[in-house]
């Protein structure tokens, strides 16, 4: 008999789609259904396959777990030593948010480059006013920052829409599809000042911590605009206020902040060139998310009790996916 | 000697591209280069072509008037009898629009999905608040109501996000690229009810005005959004106003109004789920728009001193290009 824990909001459809997933693998299993703040410490201790972001501290390295499948992308809170046991297999969801947060990224990116934020001020002032020309993707050129799930959707809908795409990422390779040009990490420097949008969903590691800096952003267009879809420690709210003081980029939207939520007496608040968005991009607001991530689960439960290699495997090293 | 007033904001090299034609067709012409507002009643009646929108007024049916360049799509200033003599061609600029306002359009129409409108609200009270579940356009079915330049502009655009495109126009003919459904305009009440988004570019005209009413917006579906960047007298304030109160559509984004400039004592300033943009999805606001206007007018230019058909003819009968 294993104990299987399902930590994540399931209707009547996807609690059958589990138990018929354990008997056509003729494996017994008894599952508990619930959710990561309601699942006990006795739940989770007795599970060897756990659905769900149970808190880290409750699990407390325990023996009998052999895997713990995440709905999220980020896996910080479980990497620390102590947390999971040795034999435990973390895996992630990613994948699943590749088209709610690139889709939010992208009408993100057309409010401003068409200045509809600033539209939407001036409606709540009641008035009627113009504020300028504004560009387009077509022909602009378009920096993605981190090309995983989300990236490459990002950039698929830029393409479409006449952008010329530059993509950056961590270690080189074939340049994917819907990228015109493949950029490392390393030498983003070379490339930014190309750049009409800067769009960025790097993920949280230690080079990723501040990685705009103010030299940065002073490298960039005056007239370009710096998207935040990833994680918020990647630019610090006091560089991110005076670049765009200073005129040093033309507006920025962000889903992610430093400090969350963002304190009601930030300055960020009342920048009328930044746009801000609660961190809700992913975070289960689009179906396509929900549906994903009961897709990654039930194919790794599958595999998991066929004994097959698992997907979407974290790598202890980044955090991130192998 | 011909005289040729432009009156419509022209550098160095418009004058020259419009000087050179003349050269090229070896005809000898006299050119006023200067501004709607400034052109006076002296250079009109002498002009035998004039590019740019002239006070109606001021043309006082001039027989030496061949054609008249307008750089607007719409010609109603134009259309009643006793502005232009029985012999002026009349020229819109139909084509010059399409990127612009499509792409605007468009732009409004992710803002109200992804509720950024509602989130640019709470970010300008301070507040870090959640507005719930979005959807997508992939797999949502959009009813283009106009299928001129800017209406297949605009369907390409939400095709290449997995848009169902159901295209409305006065008469019948084969289905453009990038239109999955054909619909006539007297049969648009049969798909009404299959609407995500309905997005209105109609012209105007009698058939049009008021075309939404508060039946028709009774037959949305209580999650579509509504966009207009069409004429402002497709739909009544109040109509409009009503159907957002009632829930009978999620949402709307205008750019054009009833009143222009709406005053700042309209309900419609005040409306949460509606965005107000105060008629710049074309209006110059696009490098786009003045490069095709001066591409349109340059060509009928040269038509016109070869003895050739011009294009872009608006047809008397609808007041839009034939």
């Amino acid at each position: 008999m294993k104990n299987i824990l399902i930590a994540l909001e399931t209707g009547e459809k996807e609690k059958e789609a589990f138990r018929r997933a354990a008997q056509d693998a003729g494996v017994e299993c008894a599952f508990v259904f619930t959710t990561p703040a309601a699942a006990t410490e006795e739940e989770i201790a007795q599970a060897c396959f756990i659905v769900g972001n149970v808190p880290p501290k409750k699990i407390a390295a325990s023996e009998k777990l052999d895997v713990l499948q995440l709905f999220s992308a980020g896996a910080d809170p479980y990497m620390p030593k102590g947390v999971l046991a040795e034999k435990t297999v973390l895996c992630n969801a990613t994948g699943a948010y590749g088209q709610a947060v690139s889709e939010h990224a992208f009408a993100m990116t057309l409010m401003l480059i068409k200045k509809l934020h600033l539209y939407r001020s001036s409606q709540l002032q009641c008035r009627w006013e113009d504020h300028g020309m504004v560009t387009s993707l077509a022909g602009a050129t378009v920096l993605i920052v981190g090309l995983g799930d989300i990236g490459l959707s990002y950039a698929r809908l830029v393409k479409a829409m006449g952008a010329k795409v530059i993509g950056v990422k961590r270690r080189g390779g074939p340049c994917p599809e819907g990228v015109d040009e493949l950029v490392l990490t390393e030498d983003i420097d070379r490339v930014l000042p190309q750049a009409d949008v800067v769009m960025s969903v790097l993920p949280n590691t230690k080079e990723t911590v501040y990685f705009y800096t103010a030299e940065r952003f002073g490298m960039m267009k005056p007239g370009a605009v710096f998207v935040n879809c990833g994680r918020g420690n990647a630019v610090s709210h006091e560089v991110l206020l005076q670049a765009l003081r200073n005129g040093e980029i033309a507006g920025a939207a962000i889903d992610v902040c430093e400090t969350e939520p963002l304190p009601a007496d930030s300055p960020l608040w009342r920048e009328e060139k930044l746009v801000i968005t609660p961190h809700v991009a992913g975070n289960f607001h689009h179906a396509s998310i929900y549906e994903g991530i009961i897709g990654i689960a039930l194919e790794n439960f599958k595999n998991y009790l066929a004994g097959k290699p698992l997907g979407n495997v974290v790598d202890p090293a980044t955090g991130y996916k192998r």
